[in-house]
């Protein structure tokens, strides 16, 4: 951490500042400027709080060298962590497509969606129980009886499942669930983050509308700090001024997140945008751009299409997209083997 | 809702999509223009999905007339509500000031920043008890231990207390606590929305950092669909481009609020800058912009402000503060009698 | 348009302000809903200003139903638009990859890039001569000698060249460019706008930081309303809270320009993040996404690194990539023939 | 400047990167950390460019300590700025209102507006002749006769005028007007920037719609680095995601911009919400935040508040306004007085 000192600190107020500060353990570097003071202070100052030092009146900036997150962390990891879902590997070089409904509904819709997206090579089954929505007035969703019929599409087609939880008291329904979701609107429910990081279950760990990167990250700090290291960071489009799309695809976080942590991360190309016809450009953008893995959502059932989101493609354009999304990927994948 | 229907929409899908839509009870009517052809659809569309329809091939955009929050709209609610916190009245009015330290830390430091605040003019007690941190390595609070400091402080100066709850699990802590807090980074999440919906007691409902009015009146909407109207909105900075503050107080909320609901709205000028030398300027800019109220950090004990939060004021200047901000009130509220 | 007058509205202002619309040719039609009034307005309300109207007492909500960009809309020129840039095609199914160093700095330094990278693959020339720079102490770009070192490579490569102008006072010296190229920052610089769309000349218009999608296409239209139609459309980046990158690249942009309009689309991977090692991903992301051209900064010199843009390639970097581009290229292009 | 190592850095090119460092001048304070190596860069580091070291493979992290504005910045001009616009001062404790019609159309409307405007406290006449507009098909503004109409009335009212230029070309015809506006969208014009900075006229610099504070001060010290230090600052509100409001104005930037510069900072609380009904509040915020003075539009005639802007007051109630606005300052000065 380095703090400036203004040119005109009080001389009793800083040296009292430094001692506070040495008396806590840390080493300190003065270095003397034309216009400032700076004191480097060295040791673990993840502990000490920066808009603190900000405020006093001696102080005119704190700047942060170290990241404050650890266990999500590259430079103390630096190999790729792999989750397994249910015997399906996502990172280090495993990619995997999830898919499914938006919302379970009934369990012909599940079973048949379920053998549509195995078909065409996504290794994980997607299907919403609890659904976080924006008015109190819309479907909130099956609860437990939907998690019901994704576990039998489970045990018909072997895939795993992932399906979202909204909030602790719903945990108890996830016991058969291969992978947990914390969606966007919770990446800061810290309760929550807590209480799916004492489990040891894969957590899919959605970015907020607005969030940055450190502050994603830091959400996978609170799992990971309980003893949960098993995630995926899945980016679904952050908000941005646009208002001709639902939110805005933000392909840069998979190579930043690749850099900045070991964690994998996938992309969700169909609530970016919120339109069927823009999943296939995201989901190859998304790939080209080096995803660990996509989710997608499909629906069964063309002739019933204005029951399902908007979202949605068709099995018949799942099917189409994902030979280019396998394509594709051997390319990214052809690149990365012989770096 | 308006559909604009494309100009070389496929005549079955057309007829099939009306028929869909008056077997639901609407009311169409439809108007030719010369490019697009609109629906104007009449009813209760709140239980219209427009993301639905604006998928479909034949539809070009979907327009909302009619806003999605009921209970909390002025439309139809003209007159102001007036919350009632332990005795203390907000809206419709009735203006008070909230202060307190950010977090309670000892019975001490509790009771004599409550006297403070109270000798200075605030009417509620504030203290954060349960906290939450971005980092899982900060202090997360007193939890239970501090609630009782806070009530002790009640006791003694006859202040009513608000104080934070971040899950529906710590709701059994807050008995005595005369007003429930959101934060802004639980804005949404509806499971807490919805349990603090079935008390009857107030809450204080903080803006999320990126939330629209909208966004942040259908959070309202979800707590009072539960029963529960007692409600105080509260603007505690936004999250835009600048770096130099930490959030950026939005003041253009207030007559905005005001306009489109009939909650009364308050502001928290110690978080949005997250620097004491900002709260009076933006105490001052709140009061002349005509909020309900405002929410400050005081601290009590100057000697050791380095463990307080760099946003709280000294009692000095708290003091010398609600003087101004009392007398700007009475310019704002001759105009308003005028009126 | 369509109107939303008030419940409550005064019928005299009600029929005058009906008045005024008819007079000025519009057809409207009314609809009485169970809250409000709609008036739908008819005939071409481009030159309406639904600000002004929303702000009569009596109005509730203007929404446009047309698109303010007529000449840049898709649907009005349905077929897409082919650009020429001296002899190379981008758009309708043509793809080019336009590059070179960011700023022009010596003879050796643009002829040695300019052959760098038309052998790996790209078939315009770029580079800075007049430079937009944050600060009045930066290097502001060599001028009409850096056009002459770009006219000079142009003679010994056959490539095809773009620079950036920044003020009509400059256009005099870019008879000799064959593509005028108009920044972020100048995006709404109307005057600028207006005196390109005088010439008959290609240009490219990159998209402002905070810009959206129809204040892009309004910016086109400003060029189109001259005359000049041959318009290639840039996605550089544009600005979110993220601060570990310069900017965030939007691939969405590719299938909406695409939508809206007959414009052909490319992408500037290189300003977008700001970091060479993000130029591979962010290009490859960009053409799965569908863009009809990239733009890429190449450096000639590895041993003057230092002196070279921290978002160039090496000109090996720039080979291995494009290999990689042309044949993801090959898979988006093969689908869609298929349609 | 302050420049993080990467731990795994090479030394050979840590070795010559420090030497190119020293020979342009630099002393350098190197100090080791656990995870880092840092070093201090002394010396006038404005001319190094930032994102370039960052962007060597050695290098993790560049922070500047140095602000890069110099001449507009407070550090190095300790005093307030006082403005003088043909006789009326703003700055150092002069407040003063800019008011009249957006766009200048008739004599009559200018000479009435003027009248009217001065009546209620004004003491400087606003008006446009050059409008910026988004579309090209709206009106563009009277252009050089508009000026005239604002001398003649500034001939009749003795008001000072100031009225926005949108290109150097323009800037022949403003010989008699007391001020120049540069518009929001101009303010990274940097042609125009330096064209006004040499000349010896004070400049109004609106804030781009996303620009960060040291954005905007570097707009000014474009300006004032061509000699020409004569500015006012002006906030009119910056984009956010609210689609209910055209802007946000931001009252932060009031104490902020008094903290970083010593140009003084007016408010336009007209252009910020687009809606006369928000003009007074917002104008009282301002105020009470510590304003410079306010810039606010009125329109003459209110049986033709058709064609006036949405966001103008009548005079009535621009007069309202002006009492309380006086009223209110009154309390902040006799604060800052007592200082």
């Amino acid at each position: 951490m380095i703090i400036t000192v203004k040119s005109n600190a009080d001389k009793d107020q800083l040296n009292e500042f430094q001692s506070w500060l040495t008396n806590q353990g840390y080493t300190l570097h003065p270095s003397q400027g034309a216009n400032y003071t700076l004191i480097g202070v060295i040791g673990d100052t993840s502990a000490l709080d920066a808009r603190l030092i900000e405020s006093l009146e001696i102080v005119d900036k704190v700047t942060r060298i170290q990241e404050p997150f650890k266990k999500a962390n590259r430079k103390f990891h630096p190999q790729d962590t792999i989750v397994d879902i249910g015997g399906v590997k996502i990172g280090g070089g495993h990619f995997a497509i999830m898919a499914g409904p938006c919302s379970v509904e009934t369990p012909e819709q599940v079973i048949e969606c379920a053998h549509a997206v195995k078909a065409a090579g996504a290794t994980i089954l997607r299907g919403g129980a609890f659904k976080p929505r924006t008015s109190p007035y819309s479907f909130q969703g099956m609860g437990p009886s939907g998690l019901e019929l994704l576990e039998a599409a489970k045990k018909e087609t072997g895939l795993p499942i992932v399906s979202e939880v909204m909030d602790p008291s719903q945990l108890q329904y996830f016991d058969n669930v291969d992978m947990l979701q914390i969606g966007a609107r919770n990446m800061q429910n810290f309760t929550l983050l807590k209480e799916v990081g004492k489990l040891r279950k894969p957590v899919l760990l959605k970015r907020g509308l607005s969030a940055t990167y450190e502050e994603w990250l830091m959400a996978a700090e609170y799992i990971m700090s309980e003893g949960n290291e098993q995630i995926v960071l899945c980016e679904r489009g952050i908000r941005t001024f646009e208002t001709k799309t639902r939110n805005t695809l933000d392909v840069t976080a998979i190579p930043m997140m690749h850099e900045l942590s070991h964690l994998p991360i996938i992309m969700d190309p169909s609530h970016a945008a919120g339109m069927s016809r823009m999943v296939r450009p995201l989901s190859l953008a998304s790939t080209g751009g080096g995803a660990d893995g996509l989710m997608i959502e499909v629906h069964n059932d063309p002739a019933k299409a204005l029951c399902d989101g908007p979202q949605a493609l068709r099995p018949d354009q799942f099917s189409d997209l994902t030979k280019d999304i396998f394509a594709m990927r051997e390319i990214v994948i052809k690149h990365n083997l012989n770096k």
